[in-house]
């Protein structure tokens, strides 16, 4: 998948925040939800001591070479790198990886979630933070890239991903859009949305969040086995781990 | 015009500002083009002392019994009615009038600015703030509410009224717009809009924006004259006075 500029609101929002711009993300569910983001796309560039306190935990999990996928404003492998890993970071947004490449991540390059493949080498560590799990979009989605995923980590590969039990909360709106999605055999938390930011609007896509037992199943069958997880009042951090073979 | 409860994004959106909510008004233009406010919508409940400067200069203005035109969350009809005016607000969405019944507005009621008619009595002020001059909607629509605005004015009748000069912006996406206006026969800052909030939106409906000399343009054989102009970086008030017969 390859975005059309017109289509990449979320890299230049990051890039119009990047250049000092006050504005706030808005998301647009297909139900006509939408919202702006309360604190504004800063945290996509924020340092290492302003990200909540399960972000920073996580990152004590990371070990060896990292993949950062969704790596938006760059702020995890800007992070690792620092911390002396060998970090390449991917996004699906040019203005996302330009940022990344202005802000000094030496690896960062515009690739889809579903186009990574061997040619970027073996990793120790693969991280979805940010909600980034839900890049893998469906219960099916996940497992094949899941798999993939096996084939392109080190024997003690690891998955770092940070998701949203959406079972939890009671908001109406919400209550009914999980329903819909149930009628229609998706999973409840596989939420439709794109990206808007001044007259771009992202494609729709896919993004799921699931709670502990949903990704249990999906890990299921793909050689991943779920290590602990970093819980916090909103979102958690799986640790996932390859299995022995 | 009567807004179905779903129809009132801006009145919910407002409901949940003053019940304590933090988050960011958004309005779509039909061109796509889509905004978050930076400041968020409780400057719609600010008080007087936290109004921007020409705002409160604007006030001084105000005399006799008067009509807030669009309301909203009630901060204008406040001020005037604590200072001892006799103040009706008036306001399409109703949930901006509950807000102003709960904020102790006495004479608060859900009405269309082209709804307005002699049974509310005779004003000295009609005041339009927050870019309010825009529920003219078109120059037409302008022309004929400021012609029944003098029907509902005392002799020494005034509006004061807040706008935008567009021409002076340099934004592509914006001067594109207003070119799109003008090969449609619209004023260049006719904006057609609408405020979104959760899954709720308003209506479409048209937003006028206009310089000073499309303001007296405007004016011109309503019975009404520009007195005098406060400026802003941003918007200006205008001060327009009933002309003698």
């Amino acid at each position: 998948m390859k975005l059309r500029p017109e289509q990449d609101a979320y890299g230049q929002m990051l890039r119009a925040v990047f250049d000092g711009a006050d504005l706030h993300e808005i998301v647009e569910r297909d139900d006509g939800f939408i919202s702006a983001s309360i604190f504004g796309p800063d945290l996509y560039l924020a340092p290492f001591r302003r990200w909540p306190a399960h972000h920073r935990q996580g990152m004590r999990f990371v070990r060896g070479r990292v993949l950062d996928v969704g790596a938006g404003g760059g702020r995890v492998a800007l992070h690792l790198q620092e911390r002396g890993h060998d970090v390449v970071a991917v996004d699906v947004s040019p203005g996302a990886i330009e940022v990344c490449r202005r802000r000094g991540i030496r690896d960062a390059r515009v690739v889809a979630i579903e186009d990574l493949d061997e040619s970027l080498g073996t990793f120790d560590t693969i991280v979805m933070y940010g909600n980034n799990f839900g890049l893998f979009a469906s219960r099916a989605k996940a497992k094949r890239l899941l798999r993939r995923f096996a084939r392109l980590t080190s024997e003690r590969g690891r998955i770092i991903a940070e998701t949203r039990d959406v079972s939890r909360g009671d908001d109406p709106a919400h209550v009914r859009y999980r329903k819909r999605n149930v009628a229609r055999g998706r999973l409840p938390g596989q939420i439709r949305i794109r990206v808007r930011y001044r007259d771009l609007a992202t494609p729709w896509f896919d993004y799921l969040m699931v709670g502990v037992g949903e990704l249990r199943d999906i890990l299921d069958g793909t050689g991943w086995t779920l290590e602990r997880t970093i819980d916090s009042d909103d979102t958690y951090i799986a640790v996932i781990d390859k299995e022995a073979r």
